[in-house]
């Protein structure tokens, strides 16, 4: 490989650093970028609805700094802003942020995406960075200066126009920080300060981005700490970080740079941003978490966060992602199961002398960084299924032996099942047992609802009509339900029937090889808080999707079939 | 958020460290764990077949020493190592080596899955921490340092024994290293040298393992210079780091450990492993690629590497993982593709005036780390359509109005197309010429192949057996092709008819709503060293597939309809 076409990273001459003896001891100020970093950088950008989804979901976590956008740049964001402030939907303690060049006619559009708005920050960028000076600008030190001093000016002025109703913030972002000279770059920022003139109840965030991420995390973390101690004013400065993760090490960059003076952190959630993306917002406070500090954000549903981003980016969230992946509370190893076994019980004798609830006591247990249930998750052994083949997964037997291609989440919800029968149960597990314990699971569940007839109409307009026969304990009963396709008009129908679902992920695939025209379905839902998957095996495929959505309801009824 | 049941990780006390002032020089010594930790932690453990594919992977890709298994543990692993040593599939400068717990049995057994092997260390480890000493064992320090040294003289003994033709080493891991006390991890590491008795040319591995990671990664790097300072023989010791992700801070703290003194890495590629993984092998060389320090692995081909790893363990690598994702070398925003285009304009330049070609310059370009042809990769400038919707994507315009479901890189190749048009043209590019570029592009492409008919019967054994006419350069030609399935058969046709193709990725689905019956199939192929995607649509399944696969086969020809 030409590696030789490449040079080191230059070290940062601070042998007198403190940051490596430093501890975090608090959550710093966040600032989501989802809106404006995040979704410039997904294949499909968010629409109206789902920005609004995400925007929810980030007050619900409760981020109090939240760049929604790029008005100038772009009209969808401008109305997306215009939206936010005129429909009312900014609580009190948040403050809006967007982005800007340092273009005088950019920057009135700017103000003027703001008007109205209780409280905004006004972010305004160029870049500083040496190969920007000379490939893209050719432009000297002292012209790149006066564009960012410029820029400030005009911020204040059209900000005194039209934003004459917020309480009004300003950031500077000296772009591409990491790889500018570090006296450039405080030269440029206090050279910014001597026009906005900081003080007292008039703070300026200077945002030191690491764009693209060019060097090791401790490298980040000399610059950070060297920038604190040069900029003026510091007192009146917040220094903000803006880390991305080409080199896979965005989490421990920003750790470091907060150690070595940071104050506030912008990121997105899981990642998303240009390439690579920014830091993961939700690792970082969890990782505060982890160590008894309050991350100031609730991430206590871990998994409806997942849902939520996944539905807004449309871009999956890695099964070993921390904290959130499917795999990530899942224990694959004999050992690690039995060592975990062992510290759970531990815990419950501590819970017990104590007389406090399990949830409770500190928690410290083998192979578990956290309890899962402080992110409403489960921990899960996963069990092998030994055979001198080595075809040994659970997931693998129903796959190769029955076709049935199982979604990872409801593999890893019947490895569950498996492992109750084999702490029943002395000895291995084999794949008959597996099967019949599947069907026990999944497909005999007949109560307390069972599908009797269906009928189902398209209109016009794509919307079904279904006509519903079930017999719910014993008694046969029909409905008639509306929705998006048949999935949907039947849980309309199901609700009328009492049972409240709401479904999370849906797959459905044939029974492949041979003419066999079967089809499985696999349906996740909701139902009374409760997660639980079901599964449909019919000719038709509709009715393999309906099947699937009783049994998980039957399932969270909390009736299966006894064994025999 | 409960943050007050967990408490922060203790700082090592080592104010005088001196790891923040050192740089990486050189590639560590990489041990892959693919076949041993990674393979472990799949819901699909790898079958025989596909463990093959992997060590074939990690022999072409340059690794030294690779963990093959956990023989003792179970027989497929035991099967596999004999496999390797009796078919002598192990290259001489290949060193194997497998895990094993402290039990003398288990040793013994151990030792005879190696019996034959030119070159093969045996990793011993038991568990050390003080937390699996009081909850796991009941055990005192004493005792569990009696199980490490006890295990060492049984793996001497049992290697004498079974191992007599085989260059034979040891490694040793005290299990958790990181939340054990360091000078505990020290008095049981010096106890299994007094029984080894490392000198010159017989090393000793000690593996210190972030088997959980929990603290930030400069702790480890503390945890492994205290170490190295402490334990004896140091000369005669490899130290060797074995991280683990739980706060997505792997690399990091495998980097700092580095400067920390480490001399040996042991991961998996793209970060396999149990829960969140081990630290990723690839993200991990490419770094120090990056920084102009040889690998000492071959990762020209990285997508290659990706679909086989992808193969073996049957787990998606995200979209923006590091240096391999599919989105990691496109810019979406407007200002980051000026850039890049400057910066790409000037290395042009900068090669015309040198007289060399572009790709033996110097690389410099803004937001882009490496060079992506390095990986066998291209720069992807991705297009926004822009319109008062916010329905800003190519993809969605596709999904949208047309039902078609891009798959993810297909939507990266298709941008590119849109791209070349934008730059031509001036302007905004309208959702209706989108959509006669992708017919241009993939549906009306005839030439030099187009499809006149099929007829296929499949056999009681599942093979299928394909009649293909073609039309070749205007000339009607029949083919016979054999396959696992119809796509399989064709291609074999296909081949006959003098184009070689790979089927690399493929999917398909429903023009869904209104009754309509059409499908859509996506295949991406490697042709002729090219990697192109085909689509294809129709009422059969099978038409569409094979539509999909003639017209990758035309757009690798180079043949597209000319514009209008």
């Amino acid at each position: 490989m030409p590696f030789d076409r490449y040079r080191a990273f230059p070290p940062i001459d601070i042998p007198d650093r403190t940051w490596p003896s430093k501890t975090i001891t608090s959550a710093p100020r966040w600032l989501s970028t989802d809106l404006r970093d995040g979704n410039q950088a997904l294949i499909d950008p968010m629409t109206p609805a789902r920005k609004r989804r995400m925007f929810d979901l980030l007050l619900r976590m409760g981020y109090k700094e939240i760049e929604v956008g790029f008005p100038a740049a772009s009209d969808t964001d401008f109305q997306f802003v215009r939206d936010l402030i005129e429909q009312d939907l900014i609580p009190d303690d948040v403050t809006i942020s967007v982005l800007t060049q340092a273009r005088e006619d950019l920057i009135e559009r700017t103000t003027q995406s703001l008007t109205g708005a209780k409280r905004a920050n006004i972010h305004l960028y160029n870049a500083v960075a040496p190969l920007f000076r000379k490939v893209v600008f050719n432009a000297s030190r002292d012209e790149i200066r006066a564009i960012a001093t410029r820029g400030t000016e005009m911020v204040m002025k059209y900000a005194e126009q039209n934003m004459n109703d917020t309480a009004f913030g300003y950031q500077y972002s000296p772009e591409i920080f990491t790889s500018t000279e570090l006296d450039f770059s405080v030269e440029v920022c206090d050279a910014v300060m001597d026009v906005w003139q900081p003080e007292a109840g008039r703070e300026i965030i200077l945002n030191l981005p690491a764009t693209v991420e060019m060097a090791t995390p401790n490298t980040y973390a000399d610059q950070i700490e060297w920038f604190g101690r040069h900029v003026k004013n510091r007192e009146h400065v917040a220094i903000s970080l803006h880390p991305h993760n080409d080199r896979g090490t965005a989490v421990a960059a920003t750790e470091l740079a907060m150690m070595a003076g940071a104050d506030r952190v912008e990121g997105c959630l899981f990642g998303h941003g240009e390439r690579t993306g920014n830091v993961d917002l939700v690792t970082l406070g969890m990782n505060l978490f982890s160590q008894g500090i309050d991350p100031q954000i609730d991430f206590s549903d871990i998994d409806e966060i997942r849902r939520t981003v996944e539905y807004c980016t449309n871009l999956p969230v890695h099964p070993r992602h921390p904290y959130a992946g499917d795999l990530v509370y899942t224990a694959f190893s004999g050992s690690h199961q039995d060592a975990i076994k062992k510290g759970l019980e531990h815990l419950d004798r501590v819970a017990a002398e104590q007389g406090v609830d399990v949830r409770e006591v500190d928690w410290e247990a083998p192979y578990l960084p956290i309890d899962p249930h402080d992110v409403g998750r489960t921990y899960e052994a996963v069990i092998r299924v030994n055979s001198q083949s080595g075809k040994g997964g659970v997931a693998y037997i129903l796959r190769a032996e029955h076709q049935l291609e199982l979604p990872r989440r409801l593999q890893i919800e019947f490895s569950r099942v498996i492992q109750g029968m084999s702490e029943g149960e002395a000895g291995e597990i084999d794949a008959d047992q597996i099967w019949q314990a599947f069907q026990r699971e999944y497909l005999e569940v007949e109560e307390p609802y069972s599908l009797a007839g269906l009928s189902s109409t398209t209109s016009a307009d794509g919307r079904d009509e279904q006509i519903v026969d079930l017999i719910v304990r014993g008694e046969h009963r029909s409905f008639k339900g509306e929705g998006n396709g048949p999935v949907d008009a039947f849980v309309d129908g199901m609700r009328q029937a009492g049972a409240e679902i709401r479904v999370l992920d849906y797959s459905e695939h044939a029974l492949s090889s041979g003419g066999d025209a079967l089809a499985a379905a696999y349906v996740e839902c909701e139902i009374a808080g409760e997660v639980v998957w079901g599964v449909g095996i019919h000719p038709s495929i509709v009715t393999a999707s309906l099947r699937a959505v009783v049994c998980a309801a039957n399932r969270a009824a909390g009736v299966t079939i006894p064994r025999d």
